[in-house]
């Protein structure tokens, strides 16, 4: 009975683990600090409330409870032990004849972490309700004030990073203002909101085709947002943005610009590059230990590519199912199959009807891109009931031109702010 | 043109803006400290994850935005001065012709305040999905233990109050544990949880006919609840709950015991009973200011009743209306009808075709007052939308044991934990 740690309940963690579920002489333990997977490409839009947290995350232990031989831990790793074959969590211990790391990447503000605070990223459930709660409040905080300078600050919205999900934030707020919110006010008018995409290179979405990036470039000037490219950020503080001799007074600074892979690599003595990513092999296996695998955004995988993978869906899933492949032909004693990208294109959505997709010399924008866009997001939520929610939902928003529950939850309760839940807590004796 | 201002958006608040909406010579502001109405009588099923916070809760903006008379603000009203007629609140001062206090109530430890760490209330979104992290982190910390006395300490869970919220968290927590988790763990048999209701009176629902509530009473044994009336709790720690010479080890303790009126009354200088109610006269105003008006929780209200009307959504529908009502007769010259409850019955849930219903001398339980609970809470669910997404939500849970999303959302945003929101702190120069 060979036992498989996952570390990582992400696209590569969940699928990795399915391909391992109720298979002989195998036992799977995932770890995650969290207790659902989260179908991250639609994040955004439970921070814009197009989505309730709950049509876009799934427990775990849901996903995985037809295996017998998962079990699931909410917990933390802390470290690893590549030459004891050993992981420290939180929760003791545990040995493994193969681990699988996939942990992802977390937001990184290039050595000013204190920015963080001005400038929330968009990669947990937490944040997105964050972000949520300072839009939103902008608003409101715009309709009490008489205040006509504090007014513009306050419906001034800056985006640091114009890749897909800058774009994506952008484009839902332009279209929020110039939709959905201008009749709920009576003291302000919505559609006055200023919105900034500041990204340092060139041009936005530089991954995607130049054609088809100025075609969204023109799409998102329509709801009003203005691209300021070739511009880097040299500080954010709680009252705006400062771009070389520039300076943008905003009371809301998105971060959408660099990520960085957790320390466990790192730590463990793999080699990584400099956005902290394990250098894999060509199995995804990290170098000098053949039975620990890297997978997802948290691996460097630059074999047959120009540019190594980028930190996409697609290539964590497909990562993951290559990862469990080549653990049952290690235990059947079959040899290893080399990972190979297979490219599915990619694609980032504006507003209504509005999207792009690339799909390799394939591009073409608008509302066949758009539709595209839903059908193929619909599909990969993971289970059927959220699927039906998910379209009934747009459905909703797209004949009323309404975005759903604009709650702002306030963090009201206000013990143990910092501190873990008081639950683990008990387990250690005062 | 007479302004009224609303203080509170929920029952009371809502019905009484409808009321007055888009009626000549008047204009309205509402005023409350969240930007939504929740419709509080399913909040137990975000707390135990059956609905998402979106399903029950709705922008007051939308609700109110088809009357061109309504402002709404987001704020929080500091004092009231009746002399003056003049509303302080956090953005500055509103004068008023007619004031509706509709504030409600929030949780009372009965001078033990510092209890509430450990035995949260049920009145708020946040408090909900506190509830909810816990209870789930509960099952999480259960699982990753090997020692079975922290073990059994984190299946236990007790709720302080035998109410209709107790009796409706009990019921769940019971449900979700022999029916839905049981399959999602390895380590533990979630069937072995135990569930305590402790009630200080000689028994549980003492507001229905006690052969109502001994029905409940087995049902919800039936699901594994233990019984405690005639019990007061003399302590809560975060081990567990002291009552009387006995004492339960629990890591999961709910409070649904007491509850008080917010202390605006009080300080405006009215006379309020020993809840902080606001004794209200015969038409809702408030003694000696017929131009201010209390309904819904935070009122009184004992005329030709034997008790003073009780805390329930129905109540307050219906003073909100009267309210509305009075007000523009007032301003048509006419004379201000006085307040009479219809009452329509009163229900509560156990779980899955399990309820109790008494209206006037008609009493049923077991799934026909099931399924008038589930039409009747469908019915008044605000908006079409929740309606649809409400009912799709239980009919999937119905037919699959499941409950929806169990998600635990920790609270990592780690800025501001305790302060106001930075855009309305950005109002103020530093």
């Amino acid at each position: 009975m060979k036992h498989v740690v996952i570390v990582g309940g992400g696209f590569t963690g969940i699928t990795a683990a399915r391909e391992l579920g109720n298979k002989p002489d195998i036992r799977v333990t995932l770890i995650d600090r969290k207790n659902y997977h989260l179908f991250q490409p639609l994040l955004y839009q439970v921070a814009m409330s197009a989505l309730g947290a709950g049509d876009i995350a799934e427990p775990l232990r849901n996903m995985l409870s037809r295996y017998q031989n998962i079990t699931v831990f909410k917990g933390v790793v802390e470290s690893i032990d590549p030459e004891q074959k050993t992981v420290h969590t939180d929760f003791g211990e545990l040995t493994y004849d193969y681990l699988i790391l996939a942990c992802g990447v977390k937001h990184h503000y290039f050595g000013h972490e204190e920015w963080e605070e001005f400038a929330p990223g968009l990669k947990t459930i937490a944040q997105a309700t964050e972000i949520r709660r300072r839009v939103m409040e902008a608003y409101e905080a715009a309709e009490r004030t008489s205040d006509p300078v504090i007014r513009k600050k306050l419906l001034t919205f800056v985006i640091v990073g114009g890749g897909p999900t800058g774009v994506e934030l952008a484009g839902s707020i332009g279209e929020m203002s110039r939709h959905t919110l201008s009749k709920f006010y009576r003291n302000i008018d919505p559609k006055l909101t200023r919105i900034f995409i500041v990204e340092a290179a060139p041009r936005i979405l530089g991954a995607f085709a130049p054609e088809l990036a100025s075609r969204a470039s023109r799409a998102l000037e329509n709801l009003g947002v203005q691209i300021w490219s070739s511009s880097m950020v040299n500080n954010v503080d709680k009252n705006g943005v400062q771009i070389g001799n520039e300076r943008i007074e905003a009371s809301t600074v998105l971060w959408a610009a660099g990520v960085r892979a957790v320390s466990l690599g790192s730590k463990m003595g793999a080699e990584v590059d400099r956005s902290g990513r394990i250098i894999v092999e060509e199995d995804l296996s990290v170098p000098g230990y053949p039975e620990i695998f890297c997978g997802g955004d948290q691996a460097h995988f630059a074999h047959h590519t120009e540019y190594p993978l980028p930190g996409m869906a697609p290539v964590a899933m497909q990562q993951g199912r290559s990862i469990g492949k080549n653990i049952l032909n290690d235990i059947k004693g079959k040899t290893r199959k080399m990972f190979r990208y297979k490219d599915k294109g990619q694609m980032a959505t504006i507003g209504r009807n509005k999207a792009i997709v690339e799909v390799g010399r394939l591009k073409f924008d608008g509302a066949p891109a758009w539709l595209t866009w839903l059908l193929v997001h619909i599909y990969y939520l993971t289970t059927f009931k959220h699927r039906i929610l998910v379209l009934m939902q747009w459905g909703w928003s797209y004949f009323t031109f309404g975005h759903g529950a604009r709650l702002i939850v306030n963090k009201e309760w206000r013990f143990y702010p910092d501190k873990k839940p008081c639950t683990t807590q008990n387990e250690k004796p005062d």
